[in-house]
């Protein structure tokens, strides 16, 4: 029974899931906060969900993948580091390099460095903890998997901006999109609940986090994305302000006398439901808000549900029809009434929602069968996601 | 039979035209190219078709307004200025404080000088040439028609981006939108074609040209529309980009080393079909690149479509369905390939194009009766517009 590390690596945090393969059966779960300081905390959750916590002095990268290890010996998930059978990096940019998961090499490694400029707050991170992982594993094959690959079928029609053609083609200037893994998985679960072949449906999915994204996904490929170049761009987001006019940005820029810079961060960090409630980002305070009358979080969660019903018509006429819509990622999966807001505006399809669902917490149908377009959310799982591509690379 | 003039001044031409009301009877239309110059040049169409085109050396916009009126007159279109029933100003911004055509006022005048800030290219020769007209003309009335006011019944939700909502309030921060007129206007006449109310209508209208906006309306009111702040968001224009991620273009000005302004104005003037195909922004060059197979054409042709389609879809699904499609603008009303290409996507909504009128050049049904989304051309006349808008308010 093989088992494969997932490793999700931010700057200052690491993520992981131990799975064991092809059961896809989670052994251990967890992540060190303050990765590589002074006063790092290591948590573990094991197969029966208990949590061991531990606070380290960590040195450096090194240090805190070698504890990684090291604890998961201790807590009985390995018998030792060398039994992993592989180990999947999350990698957040892959640019038009990388349309699948990818056997970790020396010259890989030089490529998402150098992706760098595309994901300045990730993959720099990402490529250290490859290398240090590599240092401590050094025969373990390593998988990089990219959240922009799934992407990469889009035809030049949607990921081409309309604008010259020499930044594509000199800077690489075009639509990437993200969450790549997540859409992968959730049409994939999709296709399965509806006892469909993936190749013969038209979606939509909708990872819908405090990051969110929508993808058309037809033939199981994706057709199109809501976000751009960046994670900037699409659905109104947990604190990003999705599309806007730029030319507003360079009028706001003059207002304030602030640098195009300091606008971007702003579109980043203080806008979307954050901006429109001046609440929170976090909708279940948005959510709870709105139940008691608040009219600015009452009226922000109008506008998410505006832009994730328009982008539903956008990709339903890209498509040329619609079979389901799949709702995931952590307002995807437990806001019923958001989903509920965005179903109720698409009864023109046909669509027909089972009242005893409307507030399902896991995956299950939101509609009833004789509606003419399915809903669905899906649990959606990167990590399992990660686990097949290391699975699938390292067969060959 | 009241005589209206209808005037769009823009910063070096001025376009006019004479109109008979109620019978909506263009007497004459032209224009001052170069006005305000001393090479300018006057160009009158009468009633007839004939041309008639004389050089003046115009010291300054009283100047040119003078010579307007007076050749007006040595043509027989007017006996004489005073003649005229009142004039309509077309004005690019009217922000939130022109939600219909507006009596001209010594106020007025100065709020339509202030919203320069949102049109700092068109407000300021606009309110410079109702000034002159006002002097020599001190007893006809004038009335400014807004290219914003009709999608003043926006609702919040689609008005609102999703930034910090000071930005909204200090600012005026919000999308505003334009061709509001010209979306009007075609949406009326559409009615009647359908023999439809038009407030039981479902329309998408859109205004393609080298400027280009969708309007979704819904009982015959603007309930969204595709340009924002100004008209550089939305659709693929001849050379505006539409929408774009604003990090993108931060990333593009920091590898070129231009200013925020520099990117601004190329997204405006070398962007959208310009920048896809590299040929021109015509649409009547590209689609004959397009015929001879020249790549880049059919491909920034495909792009321009897609926007397009992915419009009516979201807006279809805004709107909770479609009655029509109305295609108006210079690419709207004569670029059949293109309306093909649209409503070819859209066959899945049980549109059925009528053969015989993919060609069509003006005003006409596209689709046959049995199509379940009706689709139409209609030749925009804002001049109409402004001069039913004059003979309203000065009713009152």
């Amino acid at each position: 029974m093989p088992k494969v590390l997932a490793v999700n690596a931010g700057s200052s945090t690491l993520k992981f899931q131990v799975i064991a393969m092809p059961e896809e059966t989670l052994l251990a779960s967890g992540g060190i906060d303050r990765a590589s300081s002074p006063d790092a905390v290591l948590t573990i959750k094991d197969a029966q969900g208990q949590t061991h916590e531990s606070r380290a002095h960590l040195e450096n990268i090194d240090h805190a993948v070698d504890t990684l290890l090291t604890t998961l010996v201790a807590q009985g998930v390995l018998t030792s580091p060398d039994e992993l059978a592989g180990i999947g990096h999350r990698v957040v940019a892959g640019g038009e390099k990388f349309a699948a998961p990818t056997l970790v090499t020396p010259q890989v490694l030089k490529d998402i460095a150098a992706l760098a400029e595309y994901a300045p707050l990730h993959n720099p991170s990402e490529a250290a903890y490859i290398e240090a992982f590599a240092r401590r594993l050094p025969q373990t094959p390593a998988v990089a998997v990219f959240d922009t690959a799934f992407h990469q079928t889009m035809p030049r029609v949607n990921y081409l901006y309309s604008i010259p053609m020499t930044y594509y083609r000199q800077f690489g200037a075009r639509r990437y999109g993200a969450h790549g893994t997540s859409h992968a998985y959730v049409a994939h679960e999709a296709a399965k609940l509806l006892h469909r072949d993936l190749a013969s449906l038209r979606l939509v999915t909708l990872h819908l986090g405090n990051g969110a994204s929508a993808a058309a996904i037809q033939r199981g490929a994706s057709l199109d994305t809501s976000m751009g170049f960046t994670p900037l761009a699409g659905l109104t987001m947990g604190t990003r302000s999705g599309n806007i006019d730029v030319s507003l940005v360079a009028y706001l820029a003059n207002k304030t006398h602030q640098s195009f810079a300091d606008m971007v961060q702003i579109l980043n960090d203080k806008s979307g439901m954050l901006g429109l409630t001046g609440l929170s980002s976090d909708f279940r305070d948005i959510d709870a808000a709105a139940q008691a009358g608040n009219e600015r979080a009452i009226l922000g969660e109008k506008v998410f549900i505006n832009r994730v019903v328009k982008y539903i018509g956008a990709y339903t006429a890209e498509m040329g029809g619609l079979d389901a819509i799949v709702f995931t990622g952590g307002v995807g999966e437990h806001r019923g009434s958001l989903r509920h807001g965005v179903l109720q505006q698409l009864a023109y399809m046909g669509i027909v929602e089972d009242p005893a669902q409307v507030n399902a917490q896991a995956t299950a149908f939101l509609t009833t069968p004789a509606s003419a377009v399915q809903a669905l959310v899906v649990t959606t799982n990167e990590e399992v996601m990660i686990a097949r591509s290391v699975m699938q690379v390292t067969a060959h």
